[in-house]
């Protein structure tokens, strides 16, 4: 066990109801409290620990000042909601976040009351909250909705679509833009540049500017020079012009970790007759933390680490992890090809970017969070002659779906998608699963989509990929490591639309696509042991499909199944049309899909949610035995069933 | 025949490259007669006209000071590219605008080498542009890009991030806003207001003050003081210090209709050193036609009209669109349901909720082109205990696909999507095509997916969306008119999950989804009278499916279709995964799903579109008879196949 730190105050104040009832002076050591906690709660579980820390202040205050959860507060992208759960009736259950059962690693509606929209995605809170806000005013109910947004989430335009309607939200909305200069990564851009515009041109506000500033909230009539005047006025000593004009009030900036001064801006912000109103909070990542504060890129998401030290748990030696794989054979493809470019949407870490960026600036392009435009820009790259990779997680490819759509699938334009994280991805649950990106991107005309069944075959894939001029193509792989298989020493152009026979069988048939290779041919040496000859077939393509091999496939074996990382619509529904429109299936033909269950899994080790998803080779095994209506002592269980 | 404009110049003016050996005092002309054809053309055909009539004297200004297509122009959204297609060696063709086999009405990169990137979507052309600049400034070649942009696209997300990276380009892009303070609606949002005080609060700059403002292009020290007060007195001169904190360097507002002010701008803008440069253009919808400047939303997309008095070809009378049936029915559902909402992004009259703003206008929302916010904004309105419908059509809630996903299906909330525009548009074409949503739906779990067959089933549709509190819902339906039905006189609420047998037969099922009913009608009349008796079924649902229904209809009959108006992956995909998981193919099972094909279609009529899909009676006749073996000639091939 690992010794606790001492919490007098956090121990009495075990809600935000007991929060309120300490007195202000005493919100600096319950502070301090929360921070020990957090840094103790995620040395033992490992998570989100520098995005919690820089906003443990914030949290104390807004819980001080605003009615939770009557007040809604809303925590965007929720990783920095860590602090908040252990102040909302959750701390005894803090050392189970991102377990198998335990909390969610963001915040979530089932869990807890506090939570009143649950996030993980980046920008959506400004949207969530202008909804609350505004029911409560259509239902002349009190309720102020509080969101919190990082500075970078403010880089995507869904923050931007939120901000331009949020007049209609009236004092009901604040908005509390968390700039830590940091979010993932560095951050990029206009928005950026311009907030650090804002801070470094001035001392933070004193308690008498902000008080004189807030009282004086004047009728703001439109089309008046004079109050554009005022306007600026107030501009050259606050900043915020960028946000007024969009229509809020804007407060800043302002110390996030002087608690004394942010509990009672917050009282006056609480207290306005007119916003919405945006408080720009000046916080430091990893505060309070020395290796945290040290290296915030470094203490974005941990493993569990040494308090003291601060030393992270290693991970076991063994395989490279897909994202150092595809970052390495991208690398090579690019020192070939002046022509390839890498875009990433502030993941130049988590997709392993990082090393193209070091080595070719000025083909590597991080967007900012900005999914949309990262497609489209790729798409406008490629329209010139450039090969562009763009690597976004299958699940934040979602947010860029019609661009895949319409600027690059209509246009048949040679954008490469990189997709990592695909399938189930462990301790960040349902939010972040890769779950549906062989459905969305297989029904479209012109994609080619692949996945990659090992690590060897992912180089080949980024092969293909980068010699592939014909239109768009994709390539998912699984977030964790590879299988440890022989790497080539040379990168092969693979077949488009062509799979390939990793082992040959005559009764079954096991067509997987991506990482349940590994599984499929553990469920092969099984049957085997059954005495069932099985075939493992590794189909590389989703779309187009290897269509003469699955034919062979379905018809020269008694019984065939496929499966995939992915939820219906993909590679299994793919194949039983293909039997269905070749008639393959008019005589009989006993085929089977395995894929992810209609249903969003929680948090877990990925090994235990694939069993849970029905994935594993004991599951091929009795999917197999099922179909050929064996029992499980092995019998046929003949004219029995159907 | 109508009579055709006398256009000597624009005769002479077939290219850009013959456009620019005009003499600058002769573009006034040649925009007139350029006006002139266009409107001839539209009066002909029907498609976009208050569009491009408001962009006229800018695109023969952009050509003219434009190396196009070496610099590129890039035409957001597209449809008021009709004066650009005239100018670029498509005059010959402008009068199949829309029509089969003729021109698009949007810009199209298949279509001409001045088309460098299609669009039909709004929004993307800043992103776009920026991929051809930096692109260009990688292979270091010379070569603007130069987007056009209205004030309406400017509130989408996506241009916002796009603004937001678009420091990277340099002065090779530059960026017009097309600002017409209308795109299909009356604007909405703090953005449009911004715009709104910058062309109120001054008279559009002279020449003088644009030349010493654009000579003028001081060096820009970060976090300067001095250089703040600076841009604070450019902005108040001149506006625009929003679009100067994202990094671009602000010239405007102009008179878009003033060539000969425009034409000497744009050359300085041409030549700046510095950049990237935003151009605030002000222009009027419908510019130069009486009817459509006096009425600048009924002219957005018209009908074949009658050029001198303006009146358009009205549409033969016939029972309500879809959109009307649906517009109306949720009025009837809000009078009784005071917690019923109404969403749209941008399109009130094209959803029809423009009559639920008259009636309903405080639950009426209009959050302008922002359709990732709109669904994450309805997500908080149903977290807060309100019934939000958001009113989206097909093709454009590809733009939220996260927030579907993240927002509304992993939290199970019961938001209304009341997707219009589902299945193939016809004029539109490829661009607007709605179909993917029942893959991209259908494969999320606690969705709940329908789609009407007919205006009756639309407005029971309707119901069950208002009352179904238990989760997501959404209802497709087709633009175009119903089928001419009877209305209910009291809508039902459908049981989720259930279909209804609309006609019971022995030998041939045919499950239909959505508006294929009627044809599939028609089919089963055509296969009784070939003696195959037929059974025909209204799935309703493609999620969840109605098990036992299609159990039945699969193991009861000889032969089993289904179709539906949308691509792989989705109703027919879920069938086939059902028989394929209960064993229902083990012992041969005749089943055929008929869907949109792989490919992008272009426009044409609907019924010819779907001809061409293979979605009509004919083909289901054929699809049955080839399942049966039977040839033309009703005679069973038996053994000769397989």
């Amino acid at each position: 066990m690992v010794d606790l730190p001492a919490t007098p105050l956090l121990d009495a104040a075990s809600t935000p109801d007991d929060l309120r009832k300490l007195k202000p002076e005493q919100l600096g050591q319950l502070a301090e409290e929360l921070r020990a906690e957090m840094i103790s709660a995620v040395g033992t579980t490992g998570g989100h620990l520098g995005s919690g820390l820089g906003v443990v202040e914030l949290t104390v205050a807004l819980h001080y000042v605003f009615d939770t959860p009557r007040d809604v507060l809303i925590w965007d992208v929720g990783h920095q909601a860590y602090p908040h759960k252990i102040l909302t009736g959750r701390r005894d259950r803090i050392r189970t976040l991102r377990q198998g059962g335990g909390l969610s690693g963001f915040t979530k509606r089932s869990e807890s009351e506090y939570d009143p929209f649950g996030a993980a995605h980046s920008s959506t809170s400004i949207s969530a909250a202008l909804g609350f806000a505004v029911a409560n005013k259509l239902a002349d109910r009190p309720g102020k909705a509080i969101a919190v947004i990082g500075d970078g989430a403010m880089s995507a335009g869904m923050a931007y679509e939120a901000m331009n309607n949020a007049e209609a939200a009236g004092n009901r909305l604040i908005v509390i833009l968390n700039d830590n200069d940091m979010s993932i990564a560095p951050p990029v851009g206009g928005l950026s540049a311009y907030l650090a515009r804002i801070v470094s041109s001035r001392e933070f506000l004193g308690l008498r500017d902000l008080a004189k500033r807030l009282a004086r909230r004047l009728p703001r009539p439109l089309h008046s020079a004079a109050r554009k005047t005022d306007e600026f006025a107030r501009g050259l000593a606050m900043g915020g012009t960028l946000f007024e004009e969009l229509g809020f009030y804007y407060v800043g900036p302002i110390d996030g970790h002087d608690i004394a001064r942010l509990v009672p801006v917050l009282e006056n912000v609480r207290d306005a007759a007119e916003g919405p109103i945006l408080v720009h909070v000046v916080t430091k990542k990893g505060k309070g933390y020395g290796p945290a504060e040290a290296a915030a890129d470094k203490y974005h998401g941990v493993q569990k680490f040494d308090v003291v030290t601060g030393a992270q748990d290693k991970a076991p030696p063994g395989p490279p992890s897909y994202t150092a794989v595809f970052a390495n054979a991208l690398l090579a493809e690019a020192a070939r090809d002046p022509t390839i470019c890498a875009i990433t949407a502030a993941m130049p870490s988590g997709t392993g970017l990082d090393k193209f960026q070091e080595k070719f600036p000025e083909r590597f392009f991080d967007v900012g969070i900005a999914e949309q435009h990262a497609v489209t820009f790729a798409a406008g790259l490629a329209a010139q002659g450039y090969r562009p990779f763009a690597a976004i997680y299958s699940t934040f490819l979602q947010r860029a779906y019609d661009q895949v759509v319409h600027d690059v699938a209509i246009q048949n334009l040679p954008v490469r998608f990189a997709i990592d994280r695909a399938g189930l991805v462990g301790a960040d649950g349902a939010t972040h699963a890769g779950s549906f990106d062989v459905t969305y991107l297989a029904t479209l005309p012109n994609m080619v989509v692949m996945a990659a069944a090992d690590e060897a075959e992912l180089v080949h894939m980024v092969h293909t990929m980068a010699v592939h001029d014909a239109g768009p193509i994709a390539c998912r792989y699984p977030r964790g490591n590879g299988t440890g298989v022989a790497m080539p020493t040379t990168p092969e152009a693979l077949e488009i639309g062509k799979g390939r026979i990793v082992r040959e069988g005559k009764t079954v048939a096991i067509l997987s696509l991506g990482t349940r290779l590994e599984e499929s041919l553990k469920a092969a040496d099984r049957l085997e042991a059954r005495g069932l000859s099985t075939s493992v077939v590794d189909l590389r393509f989703a779309k187009p499909l290897d269509e003469a091999l699955i034919r062979r496939m379905l018809t020269g074996h008694e019984v065939a199944v496929t499966i995939e990382e992915g939820a219906i619509g993909g590679l299994g529904a793919h194949v039983l049309t293909l039997a269905s429109d070749e008639g393959l299936i008019d005589a009989g033909l006993k085929l089977r899909t395995m894929r992810l269950p209609d249903v969003f899994q929680d948090q877990d080790k990925p090994d235990l949610q694939y069993a849970e998803a029905g994935l594993d080779a004991d599951h091929i095994v009795a999917t197999v035995l099922k179909a050929l209506r064996y029992n499980s002592d092995g019998v046929v269980e003949g004219a029995r069933a159907s």
